[in-house]
């Protein structure tokens, strides 16, 4: 039942290959909490060198579904509700990782808060929080 | 100083290459409204056969900045500060259509609001809003 | 079945005495727009003397409420789960008007848009979304 | 020039009549946070016995504003820019507390985060992210 790091890096990036393409992995895997990572890549760079902000929030969105999958298990019906970002501060020219968080665990939601970090620093790049909705029958 | 839909196009896709794999282009510019298009992309699927959030997120930011540089003219140092989205409806399998408008143009900020279509449908599939900000200086 | 104004006014000040002394009143009710209204109060305004920002998110707050109740009838239940505020400029010294939209309605959330004006003007001072909850049952 | 959080309270309360009603109060001031609290009141609680949203967004926002003070000094001219607030739990009939955070300290704009809990409970009942806007000159 319970995922491993690889095990949801490999259901993310078969569900959208696209995220596959950035690199993304899932690094670390805890109760409440994930780690995940996209590749620096200079095709995802906007004017000024610094990563788009969609990478960010494409990073935001998978971190947040990485956490929902390490908590409930393969639950591919969950689907982004709401998201809010703020972006802080440029990025590093640099890996980014994400750590998501589980703020309220409901029945039909679940909230939570993503900090974005530049690999070697400890400044908040960017900070996201947002809502999966739960499939009906709670898990499949 | 006026910037056609083509232009834009244009300097979004220079600025951010993977916006140009995504066919992304602006169709209609009027002073306080754009309207941008996104091709519907196999890649960018997820499970469900829908587009992805990211993809979608990434429409409504590429809007947002579309509508500032209609406005502003070509200001490349506008950056993203805030987004929120509501994600409302499962789009269609079909290209999505993203109508920026400004609510608020400051000297500092400009407030936008983004509503999304599945081509060939008039119901919003999703619902943004957000924030540039812009350079000191005010344009460039 | 169907809510008026006048009861739409009264559920809202029954169930949160402190709107009432707001003079919150539910103005007009069409199936999915209502208009509302806050009396200016000067026990409201901030330094600068303006409204201040929660007498604002009250009046957004209290106005979705009133679309949902227009919409699916006396339902006490239905609770807030997410709001966002963009503040857009500065109120007049005039009554606060706050139209808000149903931008989905779904069997577990509603979504709604709202757009607040100082009466006389047709600047919109502040434009909030937000999702409300609805009970499991749907409808009491 | 350091604010303490009896100044803070006095500063807030005289801005706002309002929330010297509200029994809102700073409780601690550290450089990047602040804890503030609102008295359990009747008077705010909505349809099953719970206090009402907005009361917990003004407590948000004053929360976002005492911590802006706390590390800037008086500065009555900040506001707020943007507010978004997920409810997560129904708080107990009891004072609820608010920890802002300062997560970005700019030039010209501030981004806070706030945690809400029911006094004598661990549980996030609500989780609000911000924005306030410093007046050109940066401080006063």
């Amino acid at each position: 039942m319970t995922l491993t790091a690889a095990d949801i890096t490999a259901i993310i990036s078969a569900g959208v290959p696209a995220s596959a393409d950035s690199g993304f992995r899932v690094e670390t895997v805890s109760p409440g909490m994930v780690v995940c990572r996209t590749h620096y890549d200079e095709r995802q760079l906007r004017p000024g060198g610094t990563l788009s902000g969609p990478t960010m929030m494409a990073l935001a969105d998978a971190a947040m579904y990485a956490a929902v999958l390490a908590r409930l298990g393969r639950l591919e019906m969950a689907v982004t509700q709401n998201l809010n970002i703020n972006f802080l501060k440029r990025p590093l020219p640099a890996d980014l990782l994400a750590c998501a968080e589980i703020l309220k665990m409901g029945k039909r939601t679940v909230v939570l808060d993503v900090k974005m970090y530049s690999e070697g620093s400890q400044d908040v790049v960017a900070h996201a929080t947002g809502t999966y909705s739960l499939p009906p029958a709670g898990r499949e």
